[in-house]
Formats: structure tokens, C-alpha cells, sequence
């Protein structure tokens, strides 16, 4: 049957390039035939196989559910006990209570995993990472049915793999060797970082061109796509993250927080208040929910910035925190600062006799901008993902955690927020750090480092730092 | 019809979350049920009818035929003239010539473009850019059947625009400013370039999710990762490719022409000694034309490095060659060098009492290796591409070159070459840049200035290259 839907060689060739085909009114002999070819391939379709070739029936809206109805779903039915104990309550409560205890649960060990400093939350990015990717590409497996070429799982795996080594490669081993105390600690993968990756993916790339199998083409490059967008959001983006932890702990918790803030804020308003509908692909999200989560997370995370500022074990650059032990020149954001009021509020300020100044720390103005980007665009985040899980018709990423759904469901946002805060930190925040110049200086051979040195000298003598004669003048004078 | 597909909200939830279906025997009425509604979906796809949502049949293999046929082919009908003169010509002798034609054209006006410098070139580089990318979106769109939402199209071009000011933002601004000679020239598209990607990134992240239609979510995130992919291919590499045009035009034109070569050279022995085959995906492709393309890659390539090599139009560094006007200090690897010849070898030099070192032009040698990738892994760019064409069931990418296909079909390998030599550079080449290190330096706050310099200065004394009093000590010393 499988051979009857797969014209030969030369038929599809011709048919691709001939011009249009002869007008065939409905009932016309061709026209019968084809369908009684299409009604012997939805036969087919419909039997549980795991091994289709392209050429049958492959998608439609009930194949999907069809395919994609086996995953792992969010249920309440979750341990023995817990499930016992909560089988009075009536079905919205008792989700609203399992949904409740495994928020608690994950805020929990997140803390517990913060308080183990940056190590431990690197490697819980990289967890979630892998979980995260996991989920997607066993649904992309599902959806395209492709169980039965075994390595195409490893294909993937083997793509993250590569990712991770181009994206984390270089800062990770460097952060490391720091830790560790070596300083030329697996240097060859640092010095030869990017040849290493190209040379891994041009395997994998090579690997998947001798894999391809006839029947199988257009759905191996759908996968290959599906994989490779995958990677670009996830890996990417926890890369990104990762970044904002290196420039010190309250970069990377404050955002976090807040979005998890305007997660539960949303629903509570949601659940409490909600009437007006926000948005036709999440029907329960409402602009109650939105609008009350909005205004809790500002302020939460005002809140929290204002606690947090205080300890160098938040504040502090991870390298420098590290380096350092346990001590840093406190970055100028999290010092207090007088900043000029803008003209109309000033002309009062003048009017009272005041001086027109406000003292702030600059990170407070900061939190608030990642405060509205949370509660406005990070939403959005969601309703891609919602969008997404209705395309392929799941309810869920996964079942990992009881009362929420997959890793995904709780992270879709987080990436989108993480992403946002790494350009403002880049943009805004961010400059060039002296030692690592001097470090690029020092890679430079003998002639070029003299050439810099004499180079700076001038531009530094005519911008008055410094004496003809090398003399520091005061940076006061 | 089209709602006896789409099973109501509810109903899908339920199917979602439910767990096995009863097993159904083969002709149960629920069965029978399902086949006539499948039926019915085949009837209504097999007419030609360019708005169909997601939930009647999406593609199979014919479909894919009867959706990609009406994409423009390469055809050997050209102009009115060249046509009725090669009308005498049997159909194999008559593609040869028409192919040879449009081969010379296209090397020929690929001439032109470089003998008009590095800013054509770049033009030309983002021309190609743009086409490659509107051939493999309109294949998409074919595939999809998302003619009928307009603004997919324009999303799709949004992104692409997108993502050129995201790779190309900052070093093409640079460029310009050193051509415009104007030192603040759309400076702040350089200070605020990440932010401004990221903010036009968002934005159209928020018009696809707001874009998002019932009954068309699997094909809008089919194409969303459609057009990902492609941009991630086309543009990326692209921007790799410029950023060798920058390291010194040999390094681009080698590359290219060595591809070009490699094709030509493939073809020519394949035709003429062509026996085994080589891969199943490229059935023309044969093991003497792999083989024969290699060696002649090689001689070619070398040849060619050395004729380019004695002019500084090619070897200079471009922003260099711009702001020296037309002269630069010729880097080290066009300069004749001495190598130390390896173990074996120099024991038979010194049996015969020579020197065992050899003077060698550096570059040859990277030529060697550039060849060695154009002929091995290079053509697996072009395997990757005809894999694809199977799989949408085209025999081109577009019609744009006659007797050739579209230009994908041309360029699917140069954009791997471009990125390996990228990377090569990048390991081998490349060094930081002594003049773009000051500027960065310059960037600093004043303290930091002169904490660089302490610290540079420190380090130079202790290594030597500078006395305690500031004097430079002679490097020979």
C-alpha cells in the first residue's frame, strides 16, 4: 500500500515541472481515482503506526491530536496521599490546592538553590535547559512521527550539545578556571573555540544529510527546523541569562521574581475579579488579571530590589564576588545618586525653595523599567506558548510538575524577560571592563602592545590625565 | 464543510486531556464515521482553493506536488534569439549550452562587481541575500497555503530587515562612517544597537502572536520556524561572509571562485568520466566528478591565491585600504616566510646538507586548507539543498537563472565555504585589533583610563619592553 501512495522516480519529476495539469471536473474518472488512492491512504493513516513515509496521509487536525495525544499531561492526580487527602474537595479547589502546594514547592527550592550561590544556579539554568528542550522536541517527534529513525533523538541531543558548547564555551570555562585556580584549565577549548563548534556542527550537519531517507525527506527537514528553532530560543536565551547572572545575582533573581509575581497576581486577580477577556488564544486570561498583576509586580519588585541591594552576595559581579572572596567595589548602580529633576517638576521644586535634586538608587529607576516590561510584553511570552500548545493541540508542555504542566509552561516567559534584561544591562549598564582590556592588550605581540601603550600615552596627555612626563595629574584638577 | 472538521473548544480539550480512546475494529460505525469525514476533507483538498484551514487534510505527498508545481522552475526556454538558434540542438547538447552561457554571464558580471570595490561587492552580497531569502519564503508560503493572510509576507520581510540591523547594524555603520568620513555618522544606530534590535525583534513577536488566527496556528508557527530557520541560514552567514569581505577581499574571492570551480570541474568530469554514483540524494552526482572537482579545486585555488596575492587591492584589510587610501601594511600572511620543515623530512635535508626550513607564502597554506573544505564538506551544503527540493518536491529553488534555477541553487554551498572560512580566520587569522583597542579603552571613564594604563604599564616593564621611566627599549635588545 506504502508503494502505491510513492509515484516512481521519473513521475514526480515530470510533475513538478510540467505546467498545469488538464482541468478535471468533479467526477471525472481521474478525479475518482485519486480519491480512492487518498481514501486507501487515510485508511492507513488512521491505524496506529509509528513508521509512515511521507507519502501517506500526513497531518490534519485530528492526526495531530491524534499523534500528540499520548504525551505526558499536567494531571491532579498526583501521590497517593496528597491525592486521598484532597479527594473531599470539589475539582476547581483541589486544582487550585495541588497547583498551590508545587508553587510553594518550586519557590522553595529555587531559594534553596540560590542560597547555594551561583554554581548551583548555573547548573539549575542548565537543568531547566535541557527539561525545556526535552519536552519540545518529544512533541516535534510526535508530530512527525519519526520514532522509528532512533537517532534522530541523538541528532538532536548531539545539536544541543554543539549549542551549548558555542554559546557557554568560552565564558563558563573561564568562569571555572577562576574557581578552580588554574589559569590555563582547559585553555585549547577556549583558544580554539569556534573552530571546535563549527567543526561539531559541521558533523552533526553532515550526520543529518547521510541520515536522510527517501519517504522521510520533508519530514526530517521539518524536524531539523523544529530542533534548530528550539535551540535558537532556548539555548540562546539561557545564554543570555547566564550572562545576567555574571553581572551579579539581583540581574538575574529580581527579573525571575517578578515574573513569577505577575504569574500567581495574574491568576489571583484573574480568579477573584476577572471578567473582561484579554486575548482570544488564552480564553482565561482576563484584564483584571493582567492589569492588577501589572500593578503587584512594580511594586514587588520595587520591594525586593530595595532588600536585596544591600548584600554583595547579590550585588556583586559573579567573577569579581568570586575573585575577590566574597567582597566587591559595589557597582555604581546599587549607590545612592543625586539626579536632576526634568523641567516642569523642577520649576516647583523651585518654587518651594527646594533644590531640584532627588537622591535614588539608580537600580530602583532600573527595576521599574524591567517591572513594566515583565508585566506588558512578558505576557506575550505566554500567548506565544498558548499559541503554540493549540497549534499542536496539547493542553501542556509536560507533566513534570503536578498542577502546572512542563517546565515550559512555567519558563515561557522567563526566557522572553531574561532576553530583555541582558540587552538593557548591555545597553545601559555594562562597560568595558579595564582588566580584561589590558588582558586583550597582552595577547597582542611585542610591537602592537608598545604601539597601544604609546597610543593611549598621547590620547591620554592630550585629554589632560596625564603629564608630558607621565606624571597622574589629580582627576580633580 | 469546513466546521465538520474543527471538533468544538470543548470537545478538544477533552480529547487532549482523556486517555486511551476504546480500541476501534476496523469498520465499527465510529470508525466508518471518521473515514466519511476524512473523505469528505479529501474532496474539498484535491480542488484548488488557496484559504484552507489547518483542520482539512494539510499536505501529503501529492499535495505537496499540487501546492509547489506552480513555483517558477528553471526552464531552458530563454530569450525569443538564443532559443531559435539552439533549436537544432538535441535537448542534453542544448541545456549544456544554455547552462554555459549564463555561467559565463554570471562569472563574468561577478568580475565586474569586484573590480568596483568592496562597497559593490557588499551590495552584491546583500542582493543575493534578499533573493535567496524571498526563493525559500515563497516555497514556504506554496507549502503553507498562507497566500490568503497578506501580512504573513510582510512579517516575514519585517523579520529579515530585522535581522540585517541586528548582524550588520554595527560594523557596516562603521564602515560607512570611515567611507562617509563623518566620525558621528547615525551614531546612536551604533550606542543603542542591541536595544533597537531587540525592541524591533519584540515587535514583531507581538504581531505574529496577535496575528495568530483560528484554524491557521499549526501553519503560522510552521512558517514562524520556517522563516527562523531561513534567516538563521541565510543571514547569519551572509554577515560572515561580509566580515571576510572586511579581513581583505582574497579572502572572499578565493573562497568563491574555489566553489565555483569546484562545481564547474565536478560537472565537466562527471560528464565526461562520470560511472559511480556517489550519493542517493544527488543521483547525478558521481565519485570521479567528487574527485576530479577536488584536484583541480586544489591546483586552481593555489594558483589563483598567488596571482591575487601581489596586489594590495586584494590583501589589504578593507577599512584599512579606505582610510590609508589605497595602501595598507601587507599582512604577515602574504609575506614569505621561513617554516622549520617537520621531523623526516628535515633529517633527509640535512643527510643532503641543506637548510631543512622552506620559504613558503603563509596564504598558500591556508588556500590549501580552504580548498580541502571546498571539495570534501562543501558539497554537502549542496546535498543539504537538494534534500530539501526533494522533500517540497522542486526540482529549483526559483527560475531567476536560466539553465541553473534559482540562485539558492548556486549559492547552497558558498554560504557553508563562507562560514568555515569565518571561523578560520577567526582561530588563525585575526588578531585583536591594536586601534579598535584604544577606541575601547577611550570608552572608559577617566579612572579607568588610567587604571588601564597603570596596569599596561606595569606589564610592560615587567616584560621587558619598556624602562621604568617610560623610555621604549629597543625589541632586538
Amino acid at each position: 500500500m506504502a508503494s502505491s501512495g510513492q509515484p516512481p522516480e521519473g513521475e514526480v519529476r515530470q510533475r513538478a515541472t510540467g505546467g498545469v495539469p488538464a482541468k478535471q471536473s468533479p467526477g471525472s474518472p481521474a478525479r475518482n481515482k485519486l480519491l480512492a488512492e487518498h481514501i486507501a491512504k487515510v485508511k492507513a493513516a488512521t491505524e496506529v503506526s509509528e513508521s509512515e513515509p511521507d507519502d501517506r496521509l500526513m497531518y490534519n487536525e485530528d492526526s495531530i491530536e491524534h499523534l500528540t495525544k499520548g504525551l505526558p499531561q499536567a494531571s491532579d492526580n498526583v501521590m497517593g496521599a496528597l491525592d486521598s487527602a484532597l479527594s473531599s474537595l470539589p475539582p476547581k479547589w483541589r486544582n487550585w490546592v495541588v497547583r498551590f502546594i508545587f508553587t510553594c514547592a518550586m519557590i522553595g527550592s529555587f531559594v534553596m538553590v540560590v542560597r547555594q550561590g551561583p554554581s548551583w544556579l548555573m547548573m539549575g539554568v542548565f537543568a531547566i535547559q535541557f527539561k525545556c528542550f526535552h519536552e519540545i522536541i518529544t512533541i516535534g517527534l510526535a508530530v512527525y512521527r519519526l520514532y522509528d529513525l532512533p537517532w534522530f533523538r541523538a541528532l538532536s541531543w548531539y545539536f544541543l550539545f554543539t549549542s551549548n558548547y558555542f554559546f557557554f564555551g568560552e565564558s563558563l570555562i573561564d568562569y571555572w578556571s577562576i574557581l578552580l585556580r588554574k589559569e590555563q584549565f582547559l585553555h585549547f577549548l577556549i583558544a580554539y573555540h569556534r573552530l571546535i563548534s563549527f567543526a561539531l556542527y559541521v558533523l552533526g550537519f553532515v550526520w543529518f544529510v547521510l541520515s536522510l531517507k527517501k519517504g522521510y525527506y520533508m519530514r526530517q527537514f521539518s524536524l531539523f527546523a523544529w530542533s534548530h528553532v528550539t535551540l535558537l530560543l532556548i539555548v540562546s536565551q539561557s545564554y543570555l541569562i547566564i550572562q545576567n547572572i555574571f553581572q551579579g545575582l539581583v540581574w538575574f533573581l529580581v527579573p525571575v521574581a517578578m515574573i513569577i509575581c505577575c504569574d500567581i497576581m495574574s491568576y489571583v486577580f484573574g480568579f477573584f475579579f476577572g471578567k473582561t477577556p484579554l486575548i482570544k488564544l488564552s480564553p482565561k486570561k482576563t484584564w483584571e488579571g493582567f492589569i492588577g498583576g501589572a500593578f503587584s509586580t512594580v511594586i514587588f519588585g520595587l520591594l525586593l530590589s530595595f532588600i536585596l541591594m544591600k548584600y554583595p552576595f547579590f550585588v556583586c559581579p559573579v567573577d569579581e564576588y568570586v575573585e575577590a572572596n566574597t567582597e566587591c567595589t559595589i557597582p555604581s548602580s546599587f549607590q545612592i545618586r543625586e539626579f536632576a529633576l526634568p523641567r516642569p517638576i523642577s520649576f516647583i521644586f523651585k518654587l518651594l525653595k527646594k533644590e531640584p535634586t532627588i537622591n535614588l538608587y539608580p537600580f530602583l529607576g532600573h527595576t521599574l523599567v524591567m517591572a513594566l516590561f515583565a508585566s506588558i510584553l512578558g505576557p506575550f511570552g505566554g500567548f506565544f506558548a498558548s499559541g503554540f500548545k493549540r497549534a499542536f493541540k496539547i493542553k501542556d508542555f509536560g507533566d513534570v510538575i503536578p498542577g502546572h504542566g512542563g517546565l515550559m509552561d512555567r519558563f515561557d516567559c522567563q526566557l522572553l524577560m531574561g532576553t530583555f534584561v541582558n540587552v538593557y544591562i548591555h545597553t545601559f549598564i555594562r562597560i568595558p571592563n579595564p582588566a580584561k582590556l589590558v588582558q586583550q592588550i597582552m595577547w597582542l605581540s611585542p610591537d602592537e602592545q608598545i604601539e597601544v601603550y604609546q597610543s593611549l600615552f598621547d590620547k591620554l596627555v592630550r585629554n589632560g590625565l596625564l603629564a608630558e612626563n607621565g606624571t597622574i595629574l589629580s582627576l580633580a584638577a
